[in-house]
């Protein structure tokens, strides 16, 4: 009997300045065969990494790892990684989907609208007060009344437009690409889609990608053009929106409300104005989680679509952004 | 020319103690050609009475109007009408049955099941204190490994298993009469149907009707059965629930959460340990409101069957209750 020859493993490493990757990730990736991940200090040798676990890795991350094919991204979000200067030319980026993540978000998304719709904080605080106090009766406007609007409809807004719709709202989505809505869902594209559906929408609840055409696009015009009183949710990426446009707007009162859950410093300074508004909720950047075994699964397939030559099922098309 | 013969109006009363139900529904109803709704002070002659627009009467509340045809509820439960000594035999009930109401109920059943799935609580009050605190980030159960059940499959429940299934949740359904589920919806049905489906719920969302079969139902035994950590959205009735064995369930921690909005004695006393349980939360019983107009459309379709001969769309069965 012979030994087996030993396949040498796959050697990669973790890129982000923000989180900490290997305490997610190396409780799954350490038990995946034929895998062996570093953090960048622990590298043996770089130019045998082939793959990067990335996400906001810094402009010079990718600088030492000279023979790296594949980047994936630990989210669905890949514009933290498509901006870091050194990513090179000749790695493909992989981002994750995962339909759990997606009703994840979905879960949050609806939970934001019927906060709003139905003024939860005020139950909540009167809770807190020991305060019975009815503040709905007979002034409720119907969810058959309202529209939700839904900016994006790839997996995570298909998701969210189509939760919404059980619960009895028009909904209403904007796509970048031609696609057709499903039952209830009423879907806009074009160029102008975005402004369409923010024009008709009670809640507007933003899940784009952030590209070089998303990126500002809701600013004082674009709130402007939104209905008096409306609400935004807002769960896409802190550049989509100039922060004190949404503020003016909120103190007119135009904005009716808003939940934010991603902002263009994150963590959201102590003393920004947003989180002692009355009319929004802050969140931590966490309208969507993914189980470190999704991410995982989405890194091996991506490794073996990559080491068989086939297309990535999650790839990204570097220059449209997502 | 002759002048056409003014037809009679139809005479009814409002019958409640607990709400103005005149001023919630004059507004609409004195503009409905062809009816006259009257305070009880207000009846001028309480034989000519008809019909009434009812909501908890007192039990006494019935006895002056002998020629009563028609009790029509404000609401979908019937039981605080069914149970009032006065109600006289010959009079025919109708309660509310409302798609609008179902959707409103339902996006209140699912903020609460988010409520408790990602620890919303702590977001909002992190908010409160300006705190930017992740919490979920790797420690989330998805969905998919998550069950909800719900207690109740009529229109509401239906519409509530529904809108939960497109979270991702698994979800299932115990229904009194023998139906099947629709999709994602699995529907267990028979006279153990409410403890199967308790059993295996990581949220149970209750909106049975209060009958003499549901009484109580949810008692120590009943909450024995449920997993351990299994959190409780009780949306039915007061009288569904032992609130001491709850509040015992809840102190031992097998219950992991509750959200409660219908209580034995409303409002909730203001001394009542609920209030002040840090797993639990109060809501005014406003789960489902219903708009004026969809109300007063219900009693115009039921005076227009009573008057046909017709059945009732929406009548009850005084036996079983609802």
């Amino acid at each position: 009997m012979t030994a087996q020859p030993t396949a040498e493993p796959i050697e990669g490493v973790y890129l982000c300045d923000h989180l900490d990757l290997p305490r997610l990730f190396a409780p799954t990736l350490d038990h995946v065969p034929g895998l062996r991940v570093y953090a960048p200090a622990d590298v043996p040798d770089p130019a045998r990494i082939r793959f990067a676990l990335a996400w906001r890795p810094s402009p010079r991350a990718f600088d030492p790892f000279t023979g790296l094919s594949l980047v994936q991204s630990i989210a669905s979000g890949v514009d933290g990684i498509l901006s870091s200067a050194s990513l090179p030319d000749q790695a493909q980026v992989a981002r994750v989907r995962d339909p759990g993540q997606a009703h994840v978000m979905a879960g949050f998304a609806v939970w934001h609208v019927v906060w709003h719709h139905r003024g939860m904080g005020n139950y909540v605080r009167n809770a807190a007060n020991g305060e019975w106090k009815r503040t709905s009766f007979g002034a409720l406007v119907p969810p058959s009344d309202l529209t939700v609007g839904v900016l994006g409809y790839g997996l995570m807004g298909r998701t969210i437009a189509e939760a919404v719709a059980k619960l009895g709202f028009n909904v209403i989505a904007a796509s970048n690409t031609d696609r057709s809505g499903t039952g209830a869902v009423q879907v806009v594209s074009g160029a102008d889609a975005c402004q369409i559906v923010a024009a008709k929408a009670d809640f507007l609840i933003n899940v784009l990608p952030l590209t070089d055409a998303t990126r500002g696009l809701i600013n004082a015009d674009f709130l402007d053009r939104m209905k008096a009183g409306a609400v935004l949710i807002h769960l896409g990426r802190g550049e989509h929106v100039i922060e004190d446009d949404l503020l003016a707007a909120l103190e007119q009162g135009h904005i009716g409300g808003a939940s934010l859950d991603v902002f263009s410093t994150e963590p959201l300074p102590q003393d920004h104005p947003f989180w002692r508004h009355p009319k929004v909720l802050v969140t931590p950047h966490e309208a969507s989680v993914l189980p470190a075994a999704a991410v995982v699964a989405s890194l091996q397939q991506s490794l073996h679509e990559t080491q068989a030559g086939l297309p990535l099922s999650t790839g990204v098309d570097r220059r449209k952004g997502y």
